[in-house]
């Protein structure tokens, strides 16, 4: 009998600990060469399907896949392409059957975030209904935290690491310098609609930091925000803000979006940091210094969480034996069992429960006044920051693996994106 | 016979390993018992001796001296004030050396860059002047790297480290996003007038990634810039720039000052990188990511250059060792031995060749066309960013002392500063 093949897809933005997913199902494929041919991956996420761009990771050896493991960002490239729906556009549905079909794939492994948990729902409903016997799993990545019914999302815990350690650093900094010089430091970090991310600088309060959040969740107040960096410069000689990209005002509008203008009146896109900087600077008038972290925390590789890689590379490993198993339409999750010492396994939820649901901080997870974590946070957090989980290191740069990724034969005619 | 007492003090802003120089001198003192008293330390800087308001290192235990060699920022308080010149203000000098006198302290280690290098030396003067027997001895400190005579400058190996890691892996992330969505990523490094932190960034070309640096010593040519991006491009799908906080328009205007106003008129304070990735969005249609590094390159303890803490450490000990000899307004220095492989030694330099002198980087590191480094500044930088020297982590988080800093009792009236 011919043996199948299995198409695995990076979606969205990629993570620092993706491609340990990818490495998952790789090598666990690999074990399983009794039922599984070969693995595909698509060239830039599922736009290699639908272009019938596909690469055959076969041809890498196993010390590449293995050094998937310790690689950041997307090794068969990802993509920002979010399918329409069935209705609008079902041609790109049924040319990611005829591609699977062309190429033998029984099995659809897509690993992102909450549109790609939706695609994949779709693709497993629509072979069904075309009859093509298709097993589609979805495996989570998202550095935002905001996936339903799995407990954190792999990407989240390094973000979160990178995020506390470097607040941290730079606390320590401004610490020293608050007498004569800087007192405020504002670090804005990732999360347009949860405050996952920028919660984890909270931990460094544990660190006797004084801190200050501000969460896509709480409505930004100008005043009460002045005020709380007022008290803790006052205590503490300097504070440090964190903000998340994803901080408003009440009427919706980001802190980012100032309507600032350059010298020729082009509007500039700036971030929310020196905006809340400059705020204050001009209420209270203390020097400040101000970073935006942006890629930098999501590619973090040098700093991952152990955890979280861990977790990453099981979650691939557990959807190819959930696939081997029979499963269609499901997502792997990470169930916790205790917060201390931290224990978690594997579940498994139904993509039906999974897709379009959005997972904000709970409100207990932010302090009264808004622009801190409870310890009910706290606990949730810190397990999926600990443990270093270094790569290897040549000439003083991390040794991150490029792989060769060739092309699979194309059997179809050409295919044209919307 | 009296035991003298050493007084230590950190200045300007604080680096990953200024902390590795203080462990250096006060562990080094500890073992010269019979000839070194104890080892005070400013409070901020030379504030702390202006307002004698030292630190008795003696009050903190093995462990936690040693933990300093691990711990980003300054433990003791740095600060920026610069004294002025001995004829436009001699009380500040003098008071200097009254406290110095009042504490029994002989020998005077200052820890910074060239202003620093340059006080140090007048006091050394003053107190000859005086008749004060002082022995004032630079340590150099500088993320900047512009010292000159050192081959290098302690705290820059561990910043061009984080940048060149940085850079890697946020290049990496726009490899795998660029056919859809970001094509060009800009981080912005410190370095106002010398372009040794922007020029680390060109350590990853060697791992294949298309990058453009702008440095402060080449005038910003926008047009000529949006060419290069524009090749890069084309060529590779997709390319990263390095920009130096100091790069500049010929007229000497920073790229960063671009008159930005917002809604209400206000002059906002922004940095370099949202200027060049507008520039080139503008110019090139491309969709960009940028960030700002700021204090979270020069507090990465975390991902500290291993040749970095070792240099930081020895030239704290060298000092003291300079000190036992006798040796009066000297800085020690690196000396470059061989570039491969990398061997190094300490040497002296007097203060009076060092202070107020700014070294940039040399046009023959800097490529042809201005936005790349050469193999010469391969050479050269490669050896300052090898081997890690991780902390230790508790919870997911780096174990950074905090010292108790106990103040030592007052002797003299209040000094009111400038």
């Amino acid at each position: 009998m011919k043996k199948m093949n299995v198409f695995y897809a990076q979606s969205g933005g990629v993570t620092a600990v993706i491609n340990a997913t990818a490495c998952g199902v790789i090598e666990t494929a690999r074990k399983h060469k009794g039922k599984i041919g070969k693995v595909y991956a698509g060239r830039d996420g599922i736009i290699g399907a639908l272009t019938e761009d596909l690469i055959d990771t076969s041809k890498e050896s196993p010390a590449a896949i293995r050094a998937l493991r310790h690689t950041p960002a997307g090794a068969f490239g990802s993509c920002r392409y979010k399918l329409k729906s069935l209705d609008a556009n079902r041609r790109e549905y049924e040319r990611l059957i005829e591609v699977f079909k062309a190429h033998d794939i029984a099995w659809f492994f897509y690993n992102g975030g909450g549109d790609s948990a939706d695609t994949c729902f779709k693709v497993s409903q629509l072979s069904a209904s075309l009859g093509y016997p298709l097993q589609a799993i979805h495996v989570p990545k998202t550095v935002d935290n905001d996936l339903p019914i799995t407990d954190c999302c792999p990407g989240f815990g390094s973000v979160a690491k990178y995020v506390a350690v470097s607040a941290l650093e730079a606390s320590f900094d401004v610490r020293s310098m608050a007498r004569t010089s800087t007192k405020v430091f504002v670090l804005e970090v990732m999360g347009r609609h949860a405050g996952w991310i920028a919660a984890a600088g909270g931990l460094i309060a544990d660190h006797g930091i004084p801190v200050a959040i501000l969460f896509p969740e709480i409505e930004f107040d100008e005043k009460k925000f002045i005020a709380r960096v007022d008290a803790l410069v006052k205590e503490h000689g300097y504070c440090t803000v964190v903000v998340s990209e994803g901080a408003h005002y009440p009427d919706g509008r980001f802190l980012a979006e100032q309507g600032t203008k350059d010298a020729f009146g082009h509007a500039q896109l700036g971030g929310a940091a020196p905006v809340v900087a400059n705020m204050i600077k001009n209420a209270l008038g203390h020097k400040f210094h101000w970073a935006v972290a942006d890629y930098l925390q999501r590619a973090a590789r040098h700093i991952a969480s152990k955890t979280d890689v861990k977790q990453a590379y099981d979650l691939g490993k557990r959807a190819v034996e959930l696939a081997l198993k029979g499963h269609n339409a499901v997502m792997p999750t990470i169930e916790r069992v205790s917060d201390v010492p931290y224990r978690w396994k594997i579940g498994v939820a139904n993509l039906a429960d999974v897709a379009n649901v959005e997972k904000f901080m709970p409100r207990d997870f932010i302090s009264a006044d808004g622009f801190g974590i409870t310890e009910k946070c706290r606990r949730y957090l810190a397990p999926l920051i600990a443990g270093e989980d270094y790569p290897a290191y040549r000439n003083g740069l991390p040794v991150y693996a490029t792989l060769k990724n060739v092309s699979v034969g194309r059997k179809l005619p050409e295919f044209a994106l919307k």
